[in-house]
């Protein structure tokens, strides 16, 4: 029947959860769970409010303070960023985030002297992803860039 | 008469306020001067809630949220020590502050790739100079380890 096979996108999904970066992501998530609450929820459905498909982005006004959710799903993503550089680096990379009240702002992430990572924030109050696999790729990407980034100064971010 | 000699306290302000750093403080807050109601004050006047006396410095709690004008004075601080910085190396250092509503946070100035300031912040609630000496010296020590910063490491900065 439908549910019998395994359809491209369901594949697609599980190779997105396996991903080192999605993995740090979760652990970071599950970190928070103090009371056990989630305990019972699988890697999916713990991440699952980090999917937005392009009508519910729409849907989504962009007046007013961000959803306090929404940002907090922020900061999970960037220092999920900074653990996955420190599983492949060794170094540290701590993030911070400025925020004006309309959704726009800034992201840095810094490793001893090193600006690793800077990224500005546009449409906070959106932040989301298509699929689990886009979010993989974002993440892994943003990773990615940053350890380029210390090895072409590696002293700067030992300094 | 009392008035008439030039105490040893008179002439230090003045030095003080006569500092590359402060001037580029004065010059920052009579930019939002937008309606000219400060136009008719000296700068002695102007930057007159920078300082506090170790009395005064005692007398303020360090409960609850810092207040919004300690804030603002933080911030106008922090974007002089950043303008000093571009006025001696040509390289424009912008801030960025994160903060709890403890009073505790950092800021961080980054030109390019390179952090050239890194700071943790404590006692928001009582930020303050207990002489005009003192807060052009604070500021003129961060920009000089800033620009040492630059300076060891120009191509980060510039990259």
């Amino acid at each position: 029947m439908f549910d019998a096979v395994v359809s491209p996108d369901v594949a697609e999904d599980e190779a997105a959860l396996a991903t080192p970066f999605v993995k740090c992501l979760v652990r970071l998530i599950r970190a928070q769970d103090s009371f056990g609450s989630w305990e019972g929820k699988s890697d999916a459905e713990l991440l699952g409010d980090f999917i937005i498909t392009k009508e519910q982005r729409r849907a989504i006004p962009i007046i007013g303070d961000p959803d306090p959710d929404v940002l907090w799903r922020l900061d999970m993503f960037y220092t999920a960023v900074g653990l996955a550089i420190e599983e492949r680096s060794g170094l540290m990379a701590s993030p911070m985030t400025e925020m004006s009240h309309e959704g726009f702002g800034r992201v840095v992430l810094t490793s001893g002297r090193l600006v690793v990572l800077s990224k500005t924030l546009r449409d906070v109050h959106r932040f989301g992803f298509e699929t689990f696999w886009k979010l993989a790729a974002a993440g892994t990407k943003l990773a990615g860039d940053a350890i380029a980034a210390i090895e072409a100064y590696p002293e700067v971010a030992r300094a």
